[in-house]
């Protein structure tokens, strides 16, 4: 029979061993030990343990005298964390080892009591929803400041005219305040499924044990409420195996990261010599040496290009799942780096998001000029020819197509057709028909609820301010 | 300058034109036309137009016998399509344009006054959603079907005793019952996702038109209401660009296709002659002529392998949607067919799995026999410990290590040793310890909330039929 | 105990069989038959059979006569196939038992003997794997019509001004051959990738029967042979579990799919009224009846979005295949259509771009302009200091900067500065800088390997013209 | 008109800034600056420069003693940071810049010159080509180790009979030896893609510059013959733009990573109790203090679940690239962190593997048993009927249903059914056929080229030493 011990000093064993000073040890420390990324949760387990520790108390379970020695343990550790103080170490595997074992150094036998009736298969599932759920507060408060912004800037532009685009083509005027509205409720999207997330998850794993609960009279209610959660969840299989929270907190995420990347895409062509519709101050630009009037946009290319990750997290995160077997697997020992990196990846880009919004410089006259151009109240004029004289919509579509021909022919603008010019595709065009065909008239004109007409976005920013930012 | 006409008789659009013969307008028609796929909104997109019309007649803004005439139009081609008689033309592009041309043929000039204050935009987008509205509806139905069927299970298999895994190894004895409500409680959320998605994307896009709103004096709130949205969307830029309920869906539905690939993969290994706790009925197995005996479990690996699919949809649409620049492009017109794939496959998915779990008889010799091995129940040894004799838990732990030792080399179960054997590790054990340790005597004990004693799945199980049955 | 058949009166069964109507055996169907979308293989089926009974006949485990009769039933199922006349029936799940029981029907108990020596495994992978076969060859002779058209563009602007953009701000200028010449190195690497795939996928699986092999005397090398493989695959359960050549096929497109995505992004960037570098021709365009001068690039926006599709596909499959156990499993019936639809996705989105290229009208004005803009030339003048004064590189910059400063102030471009303005900064500067200053003379000087020059650009042509085209 | 500078007091910026103490400049740096991971490139940075500085001496651009002056403060460089005392300023944004500003410090001006005819684009593309090539080097080392334990193994275990299976269940016997050489060849495949992918990208990006080429006169030849390049790329606005050789090692990866994910699902099946068919080492399995007969198979869980970082990591990296315009852009920054990732990945990963099996004790009695259930042999006695007793495949096949029916009631194995037994189904049977009934005769059987009989594991264990180990 084959021995079991990998033969160390074997060829092949020093080929792969190479990379691996320590042999096959140092191999498993590599790959099983998780303390390097999930020390990050070090608070969340410390108050985990100390609710654990107080119910434990009051059910009886353990000591009232142990309790506080656990606490005041674990109060300790916290801080020496905190202040850098601490030496985790790889042997000890993971967060929760290390702050074990150090709670034993710290109040001797009693530590060994803080782990009556749980696993740290639940203690796991309890830090890691913590911790999720403080990034979808942090998530929620940095998108609102997104938000602010851009209800700001939108405020200061209600009026400025610019492209309404449709395939990158100009398609009617809009105003800038409407277009950046736009993102102000997509983002608004985002805080509600973050909220729903947020609820969601809210349900405690603590108390599950193992994975089948345990026989000592716990009070998972009592433990619930110390964290914060909104009740006990209600199966103990389900507790420890449920990753559903660091899925869909980066569904979520990959959504926002999208509608980032499409405010990045407009950000970075808006940029461009050929718009030129905005200056991204100084701080988020890159420059050159050579060229100093050049400006990059590096940090809104980033932001685009970071929906990737975002985008590559979570369907990473959903093929680790696809088909594990309840309950508990060390595959899922991989959810906390992609949950960390989307944490990080977001608030970085919504950091550089506002900042740049904020720092924004808009050209007026680029846009005005840019809305004005490819007949864009070509629309206008065939809803005139339809609202004042009747007639059928395909029909006004028809003359208005004849009389854009007719300007582009003539090489001016729908405005400066005369009115015999007018008349000669359809005779009953009055001189009532140019209050529509100006780009002020245009956008002034679009009055419908949600439509881009300067009054609307100015109803709409005192709307979002009380829908989003409460004030 | 270069000419811009596609030389139709060249060597290298030959090459290419080969595989589409009609040339270039073949090409453009095979990439460009959406009929083919979109046609499947057609009930959608005749509820839409009959209220877009009814409200533009209300509003005065069209006659009311015009908008009877389009509506009368509208419902004979809705009947027309659905009894397979509608003859659908590719050159016509979509849908919509379809169901307009037709409705020109029908009742003549009117036609043209539907699209009064309305674009293609608002259109794709009010259908769309509505068809995505429906398919989350018919989606929590399937999975509430699910939920019913683990649910009447679970209660029917109440205290069957089973190994608890993790890592796939035999942990703790669990129930059946308590084992499939880890399923119930997945789905629930699953379904608590639909109801937030459904909710979320419930504003009305039409009367956004193009993109910039309308001068049209339209009533978006009555449209919303007559189509069942909740209000109108706020901004008219955002209602045509805006595919979150696409994202969404499939996010949803991704999260889901996880849980049935978990649920489908327990079913393969369970079917496993080296597991046999299950056997899946004849209907959702496949046999061979030559092993009459054999059935395999090939629904449960399509389900779990349909997650795939799905996952691959969203990170799809994801890619499609990420960095695009407002408002409509061209684009977003890959959104209908990965949700139709989706929707489909999770319909199917669903059915089958519902139908395999309500055919699924379980072999309770089997699961009860594998849930005895392994010293399931040394940690109801070591709890007793803690309990009883008020011993530290890592105490206890060790402790219990040296009673499975010795179990282990005298080859005989934790039961079967002796008071003697187990003094001679703790003398003040007494007999009292036979009470936790039989694998019923491990999960009648495990009451804490959520834990799997068959007590507590009957209240869960009275519980789940509340929460998700509404019985 | 539970009954094993599922109770299809039952209220719950009613609810998702409402869907399949005919129950469960429908929904088994729906989910396991494949010969919907794996009819598409059927020539490829047939060349498999005919060459596997071909080769049992040379080894005399069946009669010539029997594989004469089987091959010629093949040939005339073949027939009746391509001819549209051959009724496929779900209830014989797939493509290979169709043929099969026609088989049976046209030649008798003879094609009872062409399943001898053979499993369904071993034929699904070789007929599959023709399929992917015959796929790569398409791609490459579909991927290799773009490149001769690209070229064909090149060569006709190979010196033709444009901007060269970093970060889409205008950079360097670079010629309009030189931009689309960096399409046929991508594209050129793609091939090469389709080569490599196709060589190695080359390994017939026929032969490895259900998995184990077998005991008949066949002769692997003939069928591979005759099929056109290179040899047969060397263990017979890698050869059934095997789908390599599906992921590296869609790996292989996923690469090309982004390329294509990016000449998509410049279409459409550039046909925006911004640029207006290029008008793409009508039959690839779409307009609007009211905006006649309009037309939208609808097609280069569906090129860039079908990227999505492919790289879900891709991403979709490798979810499937993750973590199957071998030998053959169900779930690898998901191979098919994601394969099929990026095939198809790809064919069309080739044609699609080989036309729009084709058919491209390049607007060199606009180029020409914007690529004097934003100072291009300033890394010119810096190389100047460098090359002709021995200015080490950094200050060559200091002093190109405070020149482009002075040039901005003064509202002209550098090489309108004075010598004196100049020498104000340097004052060894004489008037051989000015032979570097306009674009021309700029990208006439970039005549390293790979550079930007016309003459470079004229060259890799006629380069490119041998590598990629053969000519 | 709005003010460009963000208001760094305000209440929002407080909002965003709280998490990034310095304010805009800080979350500039920290999405900005990649000095923290593309440090990792020093090495081949200072490769790349060297090549550089000599080959501008040789073409008379630098004088000779500048290049030596660069050159020996490089080395110094690279000593410095490997012995871990230099100091990466985050300032300098990347570790290019890091080094031209020691340099400098180091030499003075001289360091000027290094970056005449160069740009950070294809100094960037080259470093990262360099790096990426390295890592395909060793991942194809590591790759090799594997299957030489893989080889090993099979070697000492060509004849140990296992089940092998289709859909989990047992469908004929195999071997061992057999069953580990399948992952030899999908290995294999996994070098060649390995191969193919080094040989693809082996052209040096080196003096493309910025995007256009240069008017120095280089030698491209000569630095890309320094570094081991096969030749020059052929377009400077590719060389710098295409990253190609990422998304192609990570594909190649993530296959890779698919085959060692399907090797780990079946350890840690074979792990579980109900197979019982491997002992993990202990290095490689983690423990209970509870329960110490336990072992959990933790590494092999993990290598499986990593699968999902790989992909996950492909897909992300693909949408970041997508729809990206020419030439350099910063998302191209975004190319680094997931490829650095997946080669860790794959290093960890690989080694664990190539642990696990080296120290794998296979258990021979558990296969076997397992293996002589179902009615494996069915198959084989199918096959003799058609051999021996010239009997149509189909009819041999209804034959052997009934026999195996027989046996199922009889409770007994087909070779345990008597001749009188056999011949009331088909009277022509004789004694011959218990000489394929058992589980060995069917192995040995099964000669046919690929095969599963101990005799060709051996000689394939042969031929993978050859073509895989080189010996």
């Amino acid at each position: 029979m084959t021995d079991n011990k990998p033969k160390s000093a074997s060829k092949t064993s020093a080929m792969w061993g190479g990379r691996f000073e320590g042999g096959t040890s140092a191999i498993m420390d590599a790959i099983n030990a998780s303390v390097d990324f999930d020390r990050r949760m070090y608070a969340e387990d410390i108050t985990g343990s100390k609710a654990h520790a107080q119910m434990l108390a009051e059910a009886g379970i353990i000591a009232a005298a142990d309790a506080d020695s656990i606490c005041a343990g674990l109060d300790e550790i916290g801080k020496e964390i905190a202040a850098g103080g601490f030496e985790f170490k790889r042997e000890l595997e993971d967060i929760h080892m290390n702050v074990e074992a150090r709670l034993r150094e710290l109040i001797g036998d009693a530590a060994g009591r803080l782990h009556t009736a749980r696993s740290r298969n639940d203690q796991v599932a309890t830090d890691f929803k913590l911790w999720v759920r403080g990034a979808l507060d942090g998530l929620d408060a940095d998108v609102q400041a997104l938000q602010a912004v851009l209800i700001d800037k939108a405020d200061a532009h209600a009026d400025w005219v610019m492209p309404g685009f449709t395939h990158l083509q100009t398609a009617q005027p809009v105003t800038l305040g409407h277009h950046l509205l736009a993102y102000v409720e997509m983002l608004g999207r985002d805080r509600s499924r973050i909220v729903d997330a947020r609820r969601r998850l809210n349900e405690s794993p603590l108390g599950a044990a193992a994975l089948a609960g345990t026989s000592f009279p716990i009070d998972r209610d009592a433990t619930a409420a110390a964290l914060g959660f909104d009740r006990p969840a209600a199966n103990s299989l389900d507790a420890v195996s449920d990753r559903d929270f660091a899925m869909e907190y980066m569904a979520v995420a990959a959504i926002l990261a999208v509608h980032l990347s499409r405010l990045a895409e407009e950000l970075v062509l808006w940029c461009a010599d050929q718009f030129r519709y905005v200056r991204i101050a100084d701080a988020f630009s890159s420059g050159s040496s050579i060229m100093p009037q050049k400006r990059n946009p590096d940090a809104a290319e980033l932001v685009r290009a970071k929906a990737g990750r975002v985008i590559g997290g979570l369907a990473g995160f959903m093929v680790v799942m696809k088909g594990l077997p309840l309950a508990y697997g060390k595959d899922m020992q991989e959810d906390k780096e992609p949950v960390f990196a989307v944490a990080d990846t977001l608030a970085l880009s919504l950091a550089a998001m506002t900042g740049m919004i904020e720092g924004a410089l808009f050209n007026k006259d680029r846009m005005r000029a840019d809305a004005a151009k490819g007949f864009s109240t070509a629309t206008d004029l065939a809803d005139w020819l339809v609202r004042e004289l009747g007639m059928p919509f395909r029909d006004a579509h028809h003359a208005t197509g004849a009389l854009v021909k007719m300007a582009e022919t003539k090489g001016v603008d729908l405005d400066q057709l005369s009115l015999a010019d007018m008349r000669s595709v359809e005779k009953r065009i009055h001189d009532g028909i140019y209050t529509v065909l100006g780009v002020e008239n245009s956008v002034a004109s679009r009055v419908s609820f949600g439509g881009t007409a300067p009054a609307n976005v100015r109803s709409q920013v005192a709307s979002a301010r009380r829908r989003f930012l409460g004030t």
